[in-house]
């Protein structure tokens, strides 16, 4: 069964759960009317079924391949690449300035959400440049703007990022990397990286390389790491791409999944490359590119449970075992597919919202929406991913013996969607980060976000007491931790996971409630399902997450090795 | 870092936790004492560290190939086959008669496990012999007994389950293969059958298919079917192998994981085969071989876990991030690592209470013990690969980007595992015979084990209350939802599976519980964890298993497809 884009469910989602329209409604997004985006998403659409999912399962069969240190990459990939950029898809939402078309975060979340379910290895290539579009829009100098900008916006050049080093992946400030001046106010940039998606590819004249890396004296950690440009080919002053920079290719990895994206070890040998921001501000820099990235990793989760749903429920309708009918009709198969859909509904629901922030916080510069953002980020992250992995595996289980076999194309999702529980930060560092840095406001936009969904909750109570009822224990029950944890930083580690957990559960109540309250009876049946499913976690996982530290390090490593 | 038995934590679970000692009390497994049974781990160990882990990552990175219609095994695998069965180990609990070591299935299921960790792919291969060599030794004539048995149990032949076909999976009922009488006491069979695991090999002297077909004019559905022996080559008199017989390996299926175990589609084209049973007993046939096989399965489950977890240990105490020490020191990690042991230690606890059920069931012939098996049966094989699949998954996790790298190993163990929720009946199909044919008794047998938890938790109660209290807590609600699914039979379906999963916590709780009475303080700690960490989940789980399937079937198809 081919992948269809669910477009009327997106639809359903920009206008009656995230609220789309309060973002067309500021001057910056006006032109982000419903005609608007209701074309760019139709065109979209189109672009994903007919040309991006056909060529999902030849990434996976002939993996990107390395010859004589060039990657030449999965057959149709270099087209696929090719209508994504003449489409216009790369700079959807960057500004028109660069030859973006300047629409929402939250329309190009939902392109993205597409693209994703239609062949995730290639969707992360543009994925990767938006995240460098953004962070030199944020930090980099006029004249790399006016220089990379319209490359990278139009699609003619990709960008990747260059972080992890053998020894620093989620611990960033062990890089060792260095950037030596040359004298003519560019970097010599000296080191070895490692698990760089897309760090070449055989169809963009191409690539821009965000580097971190150390400048001569820097502070050890964090401290003293800074953000350089490293062009594969260094520009020619007219723009053309001259002569190769130094910079190689040294392997590809065989991976579990994701074949069709190439993912390789790096050596910069003394290659040239820009500074972007101030000198040692490199983290800010990166995590621009990096929230930015991060939202769109949740999204790749989304798609994934979006193509594997729709794969598990078409074998489920269509495959008959136990006489009667179609194995949908056994309660404990109609039971996994629920709850699948109640999921994907309540990943992508998050992931908007965490988009709606974004955009608010570009056109009104209020604190409070990047504040938002910054609380939804790594839920958006961590969940939807979660969600992904989820929901790809049950999609395995349902199709019984033929979820193993390859041809099937169920175990590819699996397979696929593995990665992004881990990469851009595993899911585990965005549970710290929540628990960490997000709380370190003393919980105010926590608490916020809390009032928010309780009054959804008290609103609805009346219309829907079996939905409006449980949403509001389990967001006070969420409250309650928080203040715990506020007050307990020291065992916030050993809770961050469940209680990031126990948030995505809540938060999706909202937004189920969001549907049910705009919805028809089908949109209230899965809602309450949810609330008689789902939520029950609730209280369990808060107990996981108020139980403190005391237990976890209890178990010591000799425990664990004994 | 190589694979190493857990002898010593075997030798805790069968001394302290599933007491092995009473088996070894009773007249017929008399010569199981301790000093054999520890001799035997202690060889099983060396030949599972030293012949059969090394062949793990060959099976996986060189699949089984078909050449020419004949099956061609990973490189070293045969070796590692003959080393087994030279061993003894493939008839370690076969009866003397034949002989097998007549040691409790007990024992074979501590053998099983560490196996399973070394080389998944390849001891699946006499795991499925032991299930034939279950069901001659049962329901075989005398004749077919002496023929076959020596064979099987010594591994000079190998015993394959030929049950699936594409219209009967879960539903074996609907299967079409036929058997007719050729007038000289044999039958000839004709059908084709998928996913047969292990379906032929080049390293026994003959492989005997145990085939379900139906005779003629046999009534429909499971009624209608009978067991037949069908050997690849026929045995001429004096028991050597003859000529082939007429069944032929379409082609092996290119898999998720397993790769070193061939998957073949087969084709019986008037093959010749025995009729095992009586005429139309073929499901009691195939569920004596299909029980022990299940429990194998869920061992398959544990000895992954295993596996993993030692990798990810390994991984986990050299790695270094964040500056200080070893990941393992974040509290993030270690509460995954105390997780994944934790539920590794509840779930093999599980299958050797399930295997200690069925020696003492053999031994004694009182009818509680079958069904104390019959009850434990499902929830070993579910709760086993189901762990298998989660530590594994949380192996990937851990290892972080190096997790997505086949090299490591991490996604093999993930992969290949991926299966066992799936073979000898989905995990779906566990749940509801857990909540059907297991509850058909009127929950007597789950009542007699209930109390059993509830009296060990209240003996606990003056040395560990933190952790007695919680543990007949959980086994109190559990009995209360075990009422309300017999008062409510129509809704047990869609509360089946976190219903099992319930259940398995709880006889987790009293492992640990057993484990921490008789253990030292890494036991009590592991067991602290387990009862404010894994414990929790229990009430969301039960009220899930008694919301009924009115929210669940009120998600109707076309909702789904909305």
């Amino acid at each position: 069964m081919p992948y269809r884009s669910p477009l009327s469910e997106l639809r359903f989602h920009l206008d009656h759960v995230a609220g789309l329209s309060q973002v067309a409604a500021t001057p910056r997004f006006a032109e982000a009317t419903p005609d608007t985006v209701g074309a760019v998403l139709s065109e979209a659409a189109r672009l994903c079924d007919e040309v991006l999912a056909p060529l999902n399962r030849s990434g996976d069969l002939h993996p990107a391949k390395l010859e004589n240190g060039v990657v030449r990459t999965s057959p149709g990939f270099a087209e696929g690449y090719r209508a994504i950029a003449e489409g216009g898809w790369v700079g959807l939402s960057a500004d028109s300035r660069w030859g973006g078309a300047g629409l929402p975060l939250t329309v190009a979340t939902a392109v993205n959400d597409m693209m994703s379910g239609a062949c995730l290895a290639l969707q992360l290539n543009p994925l990767l440049t938006q995240g460098q579009i953004e962070a030199l829009s944020r930090h980099g100098s006029p004249d790399l703007q006016t220089f990379y900008l319209p490359k990278l916006t139009s699609g003619d050049w990709s960008g990747i990022m260059a972080l992890t080093e053998p020894q620093a992946g989620s611990d960033v400030g062990a890089l060792t990397t260095r950037a030596e001046p040359d004298g003519n106010g560019a970097f010599r940039i000296t080191g070895e990286k490692i698990f760089i998606s897309w760090a070449d590819n055989d169809f963009t004249e191409n690539v821009s390389h965000a580097v971190l890396a150390r400048l001569p004296g820097a502070a050890p950690g964090t401290k003293g790491i800074s953000l350089f440009v490293v062009p594969k080919y260094l520009p020619n002053g007219d723009g053309t791409s001259g002569e190769a920079n130094a910079l190689r290719v040294l392997k590809l990895e065989h991976k579990m999944g994701l074949h069709g994206s190439p993912t390789a070890v790096l050596a910069y040998e003394g290659a040239k490359g820009w500074l972007v921001g101030p000198p040692h501000g490199g983290m800010a820099c990166m995590f621009t590119m990096m929230n930015n990235a991060r939202l769109g990793v949740g999204v790749q989760g989304i798609g994934i449970a979006e193509a594997a749903f729709q794969a598990a429920l078409d074998w489920a309708t269509t495959r008959r075992q136990g006489g009667a009918g179609a194995i949908v009709e056994h309660a404990d198969v109609r039971r996994m597919l629920a709850q699948m859909k109640a999921d994907l509904f309540a990943a992508r629901a998050i992931a908007l919202d965490c988009a709606v922030a974004l955009d608010m916080a570009q056109a009104t510069s209020d604190p409070a929406w990047a504040a938002r953002a910054a609380v939804l980020t790594p839920i958006a992250k961590a969940f939807g991913t979660d969600v992904g992995h989820e929901v790809a595996q049950a999609g395995i289980q349902l199709h019984g013996g033929m979820g193993f076999i390859e041809e099937t194309g169920a175990a590819q999702y699996a397979r696929d969607v593995r990665v992004t529980s881990i990469y851009e930060g595993t899911n585990g560092i965005q549970a710290l980060d929540l628990v960490g840095r997000k709380l370190s406001d003393g919980g105010e936009a926590v608490g916020r976000l809390l009032d928010e969904v309780e009054d959804a909750a008290a609103r609805a109570r009346a219309d829907l007491p079996d939905l409006a009822g449980p949403v509001w224990r389990a967001a006070e029950s969420l409250r309650e931790a928080t203040d715990w944890l506020l007050d307990h930083p020291a065992d916030r580690g050993a809770g961050a996971a469940p209680y990031l957990r126990a948030f995505a559960r809540v938060l999706g109540g909202r937004a189920h409630l969001r549907a049910a309250m705009a919805g028809d009876g089908a949109r209230r049946r899965l809602a309450a399902f949810y609330a008689r499913r789902c939520l029950p976690e609730v209280p369990g996982l808060l107990a996981q997450a108020r139980d403190g530290a005391e237990a976890v390090l209890a178990v010591t490593p000799a425990d664990l090795s004994s």
